[in-house]
């Protein structure tokens, strides 16, 4: 090896070094708690995950091999179609050393009646971790993965599992926490440190899609998270799309304690004057989850069919909620961040009319796909800081051991 | 590491060490044979494998890897739904170090008329293993894989494949050797040794369920492997309800010849009085699974349909045969170790009327889980004791290498 | 390990050595490039390739494992079915450390109009591999395996992805050079050498079989590769059964360059007459094709059901394109090597009339099953040649560690 490449190598060796120290200062309680809502976490905590990400990330960006566990299954488990969530659990377990093995619903007994409590002691005898994805059914996806949770731990109590594999919220009916997480990861990179996102106004924005039905947590998941760190959320849909009641109410008691604000507004074109970032997304409301949820239950094709029907008609009401030229150029400087969990519903190009003009999207194309790139490692970072109890020691263990990710 | 610490880990390595030293003493012929029914392996080996499960189980739970492979391939091979023995399956070759891959026939050219033979050899370049579930049409899971077993090889003696994989059976129309031995394991530990089992009472009886079509190998597993360990075995079902005669006539060889005692009754009620064990489990008939065979083979769902129909009413007859609080009074101290495959038909629960009542099951259902628990390690064994010609001193090796399982 | 042991074990590392060594002397440009044609690489750049899966096969025969990636993802996306390019596939992954996993259009949103762009770089964060099988419509599997290929330049060039991962082309519209690589190796292997190739007859025939639609990337990797060295082909067919024309004009030009000819003509009986080796394999000609993929894209079911009814008549017309004892007579010595990339329409067998007899496919079976044993370890190198700029030099650091693939 050169000598350059020798100093090159230390340097990055020193970085690292100093961003594990960094992270030894947090106080944090994460070992051993599933990691199904932000606002369940301190900031220290939310900080200590984001650090551990970036740390992971750099780590395999330097050819070093965070490989904790020799064997071991991550089990993940989707009510819902998913490419990304599915390929950034895979390879956050991948990277950590553990198999993926997904549990197929369709493929399984569990189509047969098969009780919750049970299948989760049953495909948990050599997991470590469960990743689920839930977000199809208002008021169901947080409260399975608190039944999955509850009957891990009696399995764990009464012997039946050698440990209790850790819980990683995929996405529920209440919060995105990955792909919150990610994001804010994304920002904290944008603008340099969480610390400059202080009094940065951010837009929370519905914004017009030719499909019905698209979940809230993502919007709720950015406001119960943004609201952590001094910024001025402003939420905006046209009346009557609102979010659950107590998540708002919570991003808005959050905004006040961190130093920020909340607002509500009806207009999209208003909400993103001078914003810093802005976030247009589309949802479904509540009230017709609500609906759609008690007519999903009762298998009510015709009620759900007319239901659609309505909220489709209702949508097209607001086609001016895309995010386009005039708007952006309201934004700060003309240029606010533009954010997106993708895929959007790109006007021109992935549909007719839609959340983005083509031509936006364009400009910030690349920059969603670093927003996603974060996700394996934030959610590698929720397994890591639920395994070990000081991960900053952990982290500092692998730098020494220097195992290569690749031969060389 | 703490004085104490040391000390602790001293024991429990001098505990393994006793358990691999008593392995070291038996006479297998395991090595490099298919593991297809339990009455064609001697009690010897038997103990083999029920002694290398526990010691895996042991090893894990003390954070040892027996991570014996770098690198291959464990392929499943479902021709049925399963939850939980594709996960025992999975997290088997895990253990080991095997990488899992479904041969999904609905995925695969196989639909389309490829010979066993030629899939056989064309998925096994790089394959350890290949665990097989084919219990659906009488007469052939076994016959499949042997067929499946001889293709190999040819492939093997032909220079075609580098090493011959070897075969679990994970369920066939005959034998459930992997739940069959995972539930002796279970009995070992709570009744303390084999020898304990000497005398004591198991009752396998059939049950009711509202379900109809369930493979025999279940109860043909328990008899088949029970008796070779000095039980009183009861075998209760109603007149009608036959298992494959040649089965049976294996069982009650094996229970006279090792010291115990075999008996068909038809009473539940009756049978179980006294039991040690109880195992109340749902099969269809030997005479109906013949007849739902042959309209399988000629897809004759008119006949599948009245075939159905006709055994649903003749199994309604019998919806006295559940497992229920005045039946569980009449066994030994009121208290019969209760046993099942899972899942169970629970009345009230999974079911209006089933299997086994509700608060019966409750009471024993952590067992159940316990008993489960045992599969993944006796899969993980009989992979072991295919591999290695001497287990004891693999397994010794293991322990002096001490890998840990997760990083610490 | 006895003497004995040791001095085979020090003959078969010398011969090793040398082959690596002799590997080490080829120029060529493998590195970083995507493995899409084959008449895009150079004979040095082949022979390498065909070197290194020759090496990696000898080190697992010998239990030395060439794991060279401690983690990983190795993504496969099929567009049409197969069983073994898809184990073939995972196990080169699984050889080299890496763990698949299926990027599967039906669970994925890629399903509801995701752009192409997007999903490459979404599944791709930890990715260091994508095989992709895409063979379906003519004029499509090459030039989407080619938009994947430039949407990862763009998120390797961007700071999306922390590298370029490389692309396999597991079966375009255009070539199979996977197949076309294996059955080379295997030639050589039967032969003696590739040199002993020079003069050699090969025979690429069309042969009758009772379905319609196969296509055309096996007849055209064979005569676009076999033309490299010195090989006389033969391209037999019915009139009308056209390949596409660039592909059969490149492998006459290369025929030429390599001091070998080429030749089309019209029978199997007359095309086989003193052939070395014989390939007869159906396929759907060019012209259809064309027709076949408008019709697709069209989604015209109607004009679908037409075409396959004209086609499958004029198939009909061609049943003596069966290869036969008879035609077998006819080659060298009565016995040209037989090659397929199976499965085989076999008369007879899979088949009422097909593409081979019966006897006749069971005279060359074991060999076809040689041939296909070959196809996952010329994956791993070409894997293995995209990751390393000096393959020699690490596959001779593999030798000098000796890790095994198995404990002992």
């Amino acid at each position: 090896m050169l000598n350059r490449d020798i100093n090159l190598q230390k340097k990055i060796e020193m970085k690292l070094k100093d961003k594990i120290e960094a992270l030894s200062r947090f106080k944090t309680d994460l070992y051993k708690k599933d990691f199904l809502l932000t606002w369940e976490k301190t900031e220290e905590e939310l900080k200590a995950v984001l650090d551990v990400a970036q740390i992971l990330k750099d780590m395999r960006s330097e050819n070093i091999s965070p490989k904790v566990f020799d064997s071991g299954l991550a089990i993940s488990q989707f009510r819902d179609n998913s490419t990304r969530t599915r390929f950034s659990f895979a390879s956050a377990a991948n990277l950590l050393g553990l198999e993926i093995q997904d549990l197929d619903e369709s493929k399984s007994q569990i189509a047969h009646g098969e009780t919750v409590r049970e299948t989760a002691n049953m495909i948990s005898f050599l997991a470590d971790f469960i990743g689920i994805r839930d977000d199809m059914f208002l008021g169901e996806g947080n409260k399975y993965m608190r039944e999955v949770g509850k009957a891990l731990d009696e399995g764990f109590a009464k012997g039946v599992l050698p440990r209790r594999p850790g819980i990683v919220n995929l996405q529920s009916d209440i919060d995105h926490p990955t792909q919150s997480m990610a994001d804010l990861l994304h920002l904290k990179n944008e603008f340099g440190s969480l610390e400059n996102l202080k009094g940065k106004k951010i837009v929370m924005s519905w914004a017009y899609s030719p499909s019905y039905g698209k979940p809230m947590s993502v919007p709720q998941g950015i406001i119960g998270l943004m609201s952590r760190f001094g910024m001025d959320i402003e939420l905006a849909y046209p009346e009557g799309y609102e979010l659950i009641p107590e998540v708002v109410e919570q991003a808005k008691k959050q905004a006040v304690a961190s130093g920020g604000s909340f607002k509500i507004s009806h207009s999209m074109k208003e909400a993103v004057r001078d914003a810093d970032i802005v976030y247009p997304k589309s949802w479904a409301p509540y009230h017709i989850m609500q609906k759609r949820t008690k007519l999903l239950q009762t298998n009510d094709q015709a009620g759900l069919d007319a239901l659609e029907k309505t909220c489709l008609a209702e949508n097209a009401n607001h086609k001016d909620w895309e995010y386009d030229e005039e708007k952006m150029n309201l934004t700060k400087n003309g240029d606010a961040l533009y954010m997106h969990c993708l895929p959007a519903d790109i006007s021109g190009i992935s549909c007719k009319e839609g959340e983005v003009d083509g031509e936006v999207f364009e400009k910030y194309r690349i920059k969603t796909y670093l927003e996603a790139g974060y996700k394996p490692y934030i959610i590698a970072a929720m397994m890591f800081t639920q395994q070990f109890e000081n991960p900053a020691e952990m982290l500092q263990n692998i730098l020494k051991k220097n195992r290569k990710r690749i031969s060389d």
